[in-house]
């Protein structure tokens, strides 16, 4: 099959979704959108690739849905709304092109995200790099570096449950209950927009890990921050299927789960319940404590380390 | 090293340009760029892997510099100023990064472009996706599907001296001189520009083949296209090297040089002979037809195909 006709079938046809901002789409040398004049353009570029990112047994559709999953929780952390994404497929065979694109479209149903141009390489081993862009009000933008001493810290999403459902089947379990954590994955579009609104400045999507983006907001702030382990959502159900230091070990650690991890003021509290959990507190300092019951946790490993 | 270390020494400190149009830069989950009211953004993302865009061979500093600059042949295309690229990396150790690193670097030395964000992960295959934008006055990017009959088609660069570079580089002819064509591309980007505020509207960057790049602008634009090969730039560079059937394989079929194919009305003539040169003309029908000295020649291969 030829290359232009195998990428038209694979990818564009499946997502035909054209954003009321794009003058030229897909098919010409690049695409062409026109911002509304009140905003910011948002951009992040993420790769993904089998035997890194997900097991070489694991559906290839189901990985590049949670490889663009992945990606958009970025614009989420930022407080944007999600236009479009650029994907960069290398793919073993057809099959593989036909599932990366089964995928994609799966990860775009029902959202109003255009697939806005790509590449399609033939290579050994199938991997997604995905740029996604979107918008939001000119300097609105929630940053890693605007938590302040004193701020609560919160947890929109979970932590650790999508690491402990990528350890289930690594370990054989098939069933669709055990690694549903990992594979379906939801980046906190409405809530990351809803959080901006409603006035917070700090946020981070937590992939590398609990603690390693809690460590990324403390140095980008200059601040320290401190975690509660019992209040994050995860950790009990966590308990139910692993000894306590195994559940801290990957609530704290494991990265993936693609929560949003965000800081705002006190005043801010009684509009933020009904969205995220408060977990922790910024304090002078630096660094992150992890503490369970009041008493200091020490970790080893933090976050996940592609060359370690 | 770890990862963040890694990521930092080898892409970061190496380009730290950042564009007036930039809020919020590389660093955090995605950058944010304010774009003046009157400009359209522009948008392409591509994908060069060793072994299928570069030999195995070729140093990685080179490679990885010629990729940036094929992405960014994309925005000259579309006649846009270049601002940003998003990199995401596939590296073998941590020496590929560092020269990865360095050949991005190359590619935007002495340009106004910003390095605004990428993604590195480790694999066994060297890759790099490069997403670029730029911006254009709205409304007014040259496209594919805006040829006219009767249009001239012009070429603004040389067709088939980069396929040869490479060929000679194969049968391992590693003088400076001889693969020069191939390593060192250059991004028509100022042609762009110039071409689009003289009133061109439809242009593509020759990539896959002058013969195949010519197919799409006929294909989109509902055209046929004619090619004098003897007025095609780099024709008898090559006969001076190869036979006339070798010649005409590589300037027809051989892409890669980055020159720009673009369509004008007859008007437009005595302002664009300084700027590129007249190969042809648009005509009613379809398809590409390429004459030497009149005649009309039958090719076979048209362009490069990853999965044929």
């Amino acid at each position: 099959m030829h290359e232009f006709e195998l990428i038209r079938q694979a990818f564009r046809r499946k997502a035909p979704f054209i954003h009321p901002s794009t003058r030229l789409s897909n098919g010409d040398d690049a695409s062409v959108h026109t911002l509304p004049a009140a905003c910011d353009l948002v951009v992040s570029s993420d790769m993904s690739m089998a035997g890194v990112h997900w097991p070489h047994d694991f559906p290839l559709a189901d990985a590049a849905c949670r490889a663009v999953n992945a990606a958009l929780s970025d614009l989420a952390a930022m407080g944007a709304e999600a236009c479009w994404l650029w994907c960069c497929a290398a793919v073993a065979d057809a099959q593989s092109a036909e599932q990366m694109g089964a995928g994609i479209a799966m990860a775009l149903a029902d959202r109003d995200i255009e697939l806005a141009g790509g590449d399609t390489v033939h290579a050994e081993i199938n991997s997604l790099s995905v740029t996604v862009a979107g918008m939001l009000p000119k300097g609105k933008a929630m940053r890693r570096d605007a938590a302040c001493v004193g701020d609560d810290v919160w947890l929109c999403g979970h932590a650790g449950l999508a690491a402990y459902a990528l350890q289930q089947w690594q370990q054989g379990n098939r069933s669709q209950e055990g690694i549903r954590a990992f594979r379906e994955i939801t980046p906190q579009l409405d809530a990351g927009i809803q959080l901006r609104e409603i006035g917070v400045c700090c946020c981070i999507d937590v992939s590398d890990g609990l603690l390693a983006d809690a460590g990324h907001v403390a140095a980008a702030s200059v601040v320290g921050i401190e975690i509660a382990v019992e209040k994050v959502p995860g950790f009990f159900a966590l308990c139910a299927f692993l000894s306590r230091n195994e559940a801290l070990e990957l609530l704290l650690s494991g990265g993936e789960d693609y929560a949003l991890l965000f800081t705002a003021s006190e005043n801010l509290r009684e509009h933020l319940t009904a969205l995220a959990t408060r977990i922790g507190r910024c304090t002078p300092g630096s660094g992150v404590k992890a503490t369970l019951d009041g008493k200091n946790i020490n970790m080893i490993r933090r976050g996940y380390d592609h060359f370690s």
